[in-house]
């Protein structure tokens, strides 16, 4: 599937739709529609389950968006959360650097962390062109805050300069000692949260891939120094568990360890789980293990004492930490990408259906009545009585194949067909989206057999 | 309960901190820590539940934060989504000039809609003082946006300017026709969505109450012009009974109808849910009838074709709508002060207890081993059980009878213990928190237990 059908499939049946479209549309914004808004709403159900509340050492926080400032001096944002960008002189098309140059080297170079003036010689020495008007004639590189700026309070001087988080994982850090004294957790234990983040890209695009606002999941994991190791390894098997235990066919992932020369000076490793989108392997989610820097900064800038004191051994120190961090809008990529498929029946009709995990689909079942007339008033009955547990659609209209058919189409694990059997014996016909195959169940049981199925 | 005690209660269980407090804040900013995490969480899932997902008629959507700003033209939110404000000439305290005026008035005036002129004067002859400094030295009233600005994109020009949503109802009128059109529904039909919005309020205050980001639950209900009466009148049944069926007290809710003369121009009718806070009642829920007033809008300024075609009748209008909306954080303070109780038993002892709705609650139960040694792995096998399914709490620590204390003051209507019949029998024993009776439940029916329990 390229990024093209699955962008016209997502519009098409209400995953999501272009944000602001009556007006034009806005820089790679993005609505999620009913489906895409149900989708979302399901991966974050289920991080939250398996991250967190399935764990007894593993507790949530949701953080405002807007931080006092200082907690993007102490982590470094507002000094060094740029991207360096070049402007076309001949037709202003602005361009991320790093990338052109990577672009241009056919892949060869990785331009990440180069300096400005290297790119710029490479641009001159290897006579790289405007993507958009052919010219070649750049401005020289320039670095380019990612950080969103705005005013709070009521007069706009620079005490009241504010920022939109381009991450939630600071929330976590200042809100450490909080979570802490308030929730009897003792290290090791993990806070996660998700919430929206913001950077102002120079070059968003591919879709859902890279967009200016976004719905980020992260742990920060708290534990003893000279245990990161163990915690590392884990995240990163938890994660890749996480995507396969949701369907992610193998061959769609691969995972890449950054270079140790590569990494901040107090980073202990970083790896990335990498999936394959239309363009190639590229990030899905990075599993980070950060020593106590962030900490230490904010120790440090704030005057607090961050540090731990371990109740049973009484030692005291600043955690090290663990994060996973994955944005959702790639997730919702890689899950609709990989369970896609315009499928050749054994009749050798198409049909369009998506293959997600039960506990990921929009819908967990859809109410047929057979006939309109004679059994959706059963119909509703069964609907208003499952919709209290479950999502579930209604659909009347046309014929029974038709309706497989758009259940299909949109991840629909369950069809449930309302005839007469349901009016005569209580029991629907359940036909299953993968195989096709129908279950006769009984309408009490209906709540379980649900149950069973979507289980994750 | 007054403010002062509920922020302390919040603040040492885990449910709220102050926002950025290591950096000594910001402005009535606020951290939802493990428990207020989960609790709003289950505001927002309940309010999903009731509103759209059991309805066959009503779907989600999910928009940005940031939109094309001719959405807040069309919306009239660049014009006059404005406070007046005044400020104090001695000591520079800022003050919002209607609820000054207001104030002043020993609440015998409503500010609300009061010329700037009209303000200055009742300032001037009632010689209104500032509460700060006690002097009586003013400037003009003057009026101030309530609209973040930021810039998108890479240059800081005018049209690269955009603002943080204040309301989540514009994202749903713009995105109407894409969902129309894809989800398959007919007029009437209902789109909710729930997500941040920011108003950069002059005074944020009464904790919870008014803050400058906060997340919406709102509601934009489609339907043909002449029908909006009675869907108005069925959204204020629904939103009361909502609150009342999670256990809000009769004695804490009022409503107040908007006078026909304060409405705006296209306005059929607002109501307000007022909830009796600490300070007295004040707004919690807003139902408003707003006619086809944002469509129009969109339309005329966008020059797309808003209107909808009746598929039976082919009569073609633009619809009506009726708006319920409601922060997450006024309901979340409702229950709270609502459910909370420092509770004198028969024995004349004392315990603090949460009492609201198990659906609410942070968590749905706790496990408790009675003897560590001897049955934490039963209860860890237990806790892992149920945690698949619920927001379970698992406590190890000090006596049963301050383990109870704990879960009640945080509202867990269930505490499970673990003990030798669990061992020898399997099952285990289950205290209400209301009534502290007990039941002797099976091991395997726990599950269908707690889901009766929770129900909603």
């Amino acid at each position: 599937m390229t990024l093209e059908e699955l962008v016209s499939y997502a519009r098409r049946y209400g995953f999501v739709y272009p944000g602001s479209e009556i007006y034009g549309g806005l820089a790679n914004s993005w609505d999620y529609g009913p489906l895409g808004a149900l989708f979302t709403d399901n991966i974050k159900k289920l991080w939250f389950k398996k991250f967190v509340d399935e764990k007894k050492n593993c507790v949530r926080l949701d953080s405002p968006i807007i931080l006092n400032s200082k907690v993007w001096e102490a982590s470094g944002h507002l000094k060094s959360f740029n991207d360096p960008k070049v402007d076309c002189l001949n037709c202003h098309n602005r361009e991320r650097a790093d990338k052109l140059v990577e672009k241009a080297s056919g892949g060869t170079i990785d331009a990440d962390g180069m300096k400005l003036e290297e790119i710029d010689a490479y641009i001159k020495e290897n006579h790289v062109k405007c993507p958009v008007c052919g010219k070649e004639d750049w401005t020289p590189a320039r670095t380019f805050s990612l950080m969103f700026k705005t005013s709070q309070g009521v007069v706009e001087d620079s005490a009241s300069t504010v920022y939109l988080r381009p991450e939630t994982a600071q929330g976590i850090y200042i809100a450490f000692k909080n979570v802490w004294r308030s929730s009897r957790q003792k290290v090791p234990f993990g806070i996660g949260q998700c919430g929206k983040a913001f950077r102002n890209e120079i070059t968003p695009g591919n879709f859902l891939f890279r967009v200016r606002e976004f719905d980020q999941l992260e742990m920060e994991f708290f534990c003893k120094p000279g245990t990161e190791e163990y915690y590392f390894e884990e995240y990163k098997k938890d994660c890749v568990n996480f995507l396969k235990s949701l369907g992610i066919k193998d061959e769609n992932l691969t995972t890449y360890d950054h270079p140790k020369e590569k990494l901040a000076f107090y980073s202990k490793g970083t790896t990335d789980i990498l999936y394959k989108y239309p363009w190639g392997f590229d990030e899905l989610w990075g599993i980070a293990s950060r020593t106590n820097y962030d900490l230490t900064r904010h120790q440090e800038l704030s005057g607090e004492d961050l540090s731990y004191l371990d109740p049973e051994t009484n030692e005291k120190y600043i955690p090290y930490v663990v994060e996973p961090s994955v944005g959702v809008g790639r997730l919702f990529l890689a899950f609709l990408l990989n369970g896609y498929e315009n499928e050749t029946l054994s009749d050798g009709s198409t049909r369009e259906v998506l293959h997600v995990h039960p506990a990921l689909a929009p819908y967990k079942a859809v109410v047929l009545p057979l006939m309109k007339k004679l059994h959706s008033d059963k119909a509703t009955e069964i609907f208003n009585d499952l919709s209290k547990e479950f999502t579930v659609s209604y659909d009347e209209t046309q014929a029974i194949g038709k309706r497989y058919r758009r259940a299909d189409a949109i991840g629909t694990p369950l069809a449930i067909t309302i005839d007469d059997e349901t009016l005569n014996n209580s029991t629907v016909t359940v036909r299953d989206r993968d195989t096709m195959t129908q279950d006769i169940v009984k309408v009490e049981d209906l709540r379980d057999y649900i149950r069973r199925k979507i289980e994750f």
